[in-house]
């Protein structure tokens, strides 16, 4: 009989024991900031009770069907509720009693013929044993349960800043005997979230040590003449069978040569060629936290002078960044400091020309670099608290992307992934416009159309005194050159 | 520049090429059946036109977001879409009008820096080309453009029988200037997808051809000690990379042990231990197409004299069956004839005792093998058309779960998929009834508790002469031991 283990979530083998005590810290977390919050002065919070009691209730996703008919996508579960309560089954619910902190987690009441089709139907002790919550009911109880607690419900609600979407409030039979507060919640529970405990960084540290192995088990195997999807599938091959992670944290991308342009192309169907810069972003998931890595590299195994020249630009700026970073620091500074040291290469290459101040002034360098350098990393690959009140997004070509412009904090875990990409329409759109085309050397840039792109992108911790870096792959030409030289 | 090749999708390398005149075929053969259909006298048929014109209008899939994230659900196109279009990308529709036969593909107009993020945006002519219909226009057109060819349009609209679910009818702005059928076209689709054409039957051979090979390389993977998901990844490893097959058909489903005893588990997440049997039900899936085969056997590679009993009894009614069909044979019977011969193997290893025609009666069977014996197979694992009007679903405690009463006819494909389970809460109920006890052998069965199950599922195709077998695996015990000895 399949057993659930008290306390923890893993895999088996060596993958990594997750203590649901990060869970209950997330829930503690949340209980004193909701204390705090509420018993600030009415005029300060105004959808605030003085009492500081309430509930906070979150709703788990649920299947999603195949349309009509009886197949489903593989479930994956809403993040705030997996930051909460740890637990990747679908149709739950989860409640926290503001005053006593006592957590309750609702599953769906199973008919016994569930036991015929899908499995051991585990029992409530045996549930709130595995997820160390205070007490787990069904959610047919919700109404009451909730009741005894208080007649106050904090859901959450509110704007996604990466996706533009809103999450979605909780939503039960009964909700409407309740008085229900969509405001104060989403907010406290995204800028806790941007913060990772101890626990947290564990399971980081090891998906994205399960993934970095992985992208170097892909660099191995690649070779002229196979298909992109082979190597996704190396990497998802080793990601599930070796590191346990059922799940990337996104959709993988896989291009190589022109399509290196495309930042989140993902058919991931054409061939690669001799001579093609294969870049890759890939992510493993394991108990919903997620990497988010990028290597580019040579589809033979060796960079050509133009290959090296671009893949330094943009390893000197991700070095750069890497060295800056550090608490206090604004992520807008980093994002133009990367933005800098990529348009300084590219003088030097040849394919833009005029002083470097010129260039940064005229955001010439967007042309060749389109998004943002990084963006915090979590439950989420785009992790939320990006842009709390009172952070406005950045105006400009290049900044405006960025996904954050918080200044850094220790506990962050942000990605840094400065690219150059040679798109045509963005560079047909320059060279016709001489207030740009002046800035660019058209006979050298002729060389590196098609060329593709280079991202480098790396899991970055921010610590007191610097930063520790997640993401352990071979970055210098010389490292992947010896790489894949030893797998031929 | 990735590239669309014209009149046919293909992953490449040995990977399948699928002829696009696969779903020509399918167009036109909807479109001769709805003309017969509209030309019968309004008494037979209420809701036609008398002129046979009309334009069929289908709706594709979009992508599921995870919640509010910006991340979703690796887009998996609707299954009658697929069938009439060929065409597995998002927020298109399809048209077909009926009088000319003229076919219309509609995709969504893409901003210019679509090409940015995704990659290459295909002309209409490129599509056109690629997908082989009449015309592409772009989604913003479809009120034009329907206009163009009628006035009454026929959309998809109805129950599937597998699901419970409905298929839910195309909608756009403006169809409510439109007179919309919504009864006529369903069962008429269900029925063509029931009969396939031989183009759609290469796809099927090859999608079964890969997941064969992928399930005898499990099976030379397989050790005590690893997990139930390590064989799941080295399944879906083989199948993407080596036959193209990004998706599969449905969970893989990854049973041992006492697990086996459940149907369709898929939480994978247990280790294999020496002594249990593996139950491993998985099927890749090929431009929509999909494949459904079950291997069963034991973790260490060799059968105990109980596991050899049970799964000779299976195999027994699996081969039974197949030598027995044909066309105009009724699959319900097919399903008793598999519940008997498991039932005479049952009182020959001495688990069931008494005359095999009153344990028949008394549905004894059907505690240890509670499902149906197999379902049509396509584009949907348990595809449509299983259940047309005429046709009841069967009355009685094993015969009622099959997802098909129909007789057989040469161009379906089927599962033949029998299996022996013991189900712990099945088998206490059978032992907790005198009515039902005294047909058990309860010092045998107690030898079996835990056992877990067997299943063997082939897919099949009827043939004028009877059956052609497309799932080619090794299914004696001897063929079995060898495979796995030979990769120890
Ligand atoms: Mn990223
Ligand atoms: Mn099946």
């Amino acid at each position: 009989q399949p057993v659930l283990s008290a306390g923890s979530f893993s895999m088996g083998g060596a993958s990594h024991v997750v203590p649901m005590r990060l869970h209950q810290a997330n829930r503690a977390r949340l209980v004193n900031a909701l204390k705090a919050t509420l018993r600030k002065p009415v005029e300060e919070n105004p959808s605030a009770a003085s009492d500081a009691s309430g509930v906070v209730l979150l709703q788990g996703g649920s299947e999603v069907p195949h349309y009509d008919a009886d197949t489903s996508y593989q479930f994956v579960q809403e993040s705030n509720f997996m930051w909460l309560f740890g637990c990747a089954k679908e149709d739950c619910f989860g409640a926290v009693d503001i005053k006593s902190g006592k957590s309750v987690l609702f599953v769906p009441r199973l008919p016994e013929d569930y036991a015929t089709w899908m499995g051991k139907i585990f029992s409530p002790a045996e549930l709130q044993a595995h997820y160390a919550v205070d007490e787990v009911r069904f959610v047919d109880e919700l109404e009451c349960v909730l009741r005894s607690f208080s007649q106050t419900l904090y859901v959450i609600h509110g704007l996604n800043t990466d996706s533009k979407n809103y999450a979605q409030p909780a939503t039960f039979r009964g909700i409407e005997n309740f008085t229900v507060d969509k405001t104060l919640l989403y907010p406290i529970v995204c800028e806790l979230r941007v913060f990772k405990t101890e626990d947290e960084l564990a399971v980081l540290r090891y998906v994205i040590a399960v993934s970095s192995r992985a992208h170097v088990q892909v660099m191995k195997s690649v070779r002229p003449g196979m298909y992109e999807y082979q190597a996704e599938a190396e990497f998802l091959h080793h990601s599930y069978a070796e590191g346990g992670c059922r799940f990337t944290g996104y959709q993988c991308i896989c291009c190589t040569g022109h399509s290196g342009a495309s930042l989140h192309y993902n058919t991931n169907q054409m061939p690669l060629k001799d001579g093609d810069m294969c870049l890759f972003d890939m992510g493993a998931q394991y108990h919903g936290y997620v990497a988010d890595i990028t290597c580019s590299f040579p589809a033979n195994g060796v960079f050509t002078a133009d290959q090296r020249a671009i893949y330094e630009a943009v390893l000197a700026a991700n070095r750069a960044v890497l060295a800056a970073m550090r608490p206090g620091v604004l992520w807008t500074d980093m994002h133009v400091l990367s933005a800098r040291v990529l348009c300084e290469h590219l003088v030097r290459i040849g394919i833009l020309q005029g002083d470097v101040d010129e260039l940064m002034r005229a955001e010439i360098i967007y042309m060749l670099y389109p998004h943002g350098l990084g963006h915090l990393l979590g439950l989420n690959v785009h992790d939320v608290g990006g842009y709390p009140l009172g952070v406005a997004r950045p105006t400009g070509l290049g900044i405006s992307k960025l996904r954050t412009a918080r200044a850094l904090e220790a506990g962050m875990v942000i990605t840094v992934e400065p690219g150059l990409y040679f798109i045509d329409h963005y560079l047909d759109a320059a060279l016709g416009d001489p207030a740009k085309a002046r800035f660019f050397n058209a006979a050298v840039l002729a060389r590196f159309r098609g060329f593709g792109g280079v991202r480098i992108e790396d899991d970055v911790l921010v610590t007191e005194g610097g930063v520790e870096l997640l993401s352990i792959l071979p970055r210098t030409v010389e490292e992947i050159e010896a790489v894949m030289a030893a797998s031929k």
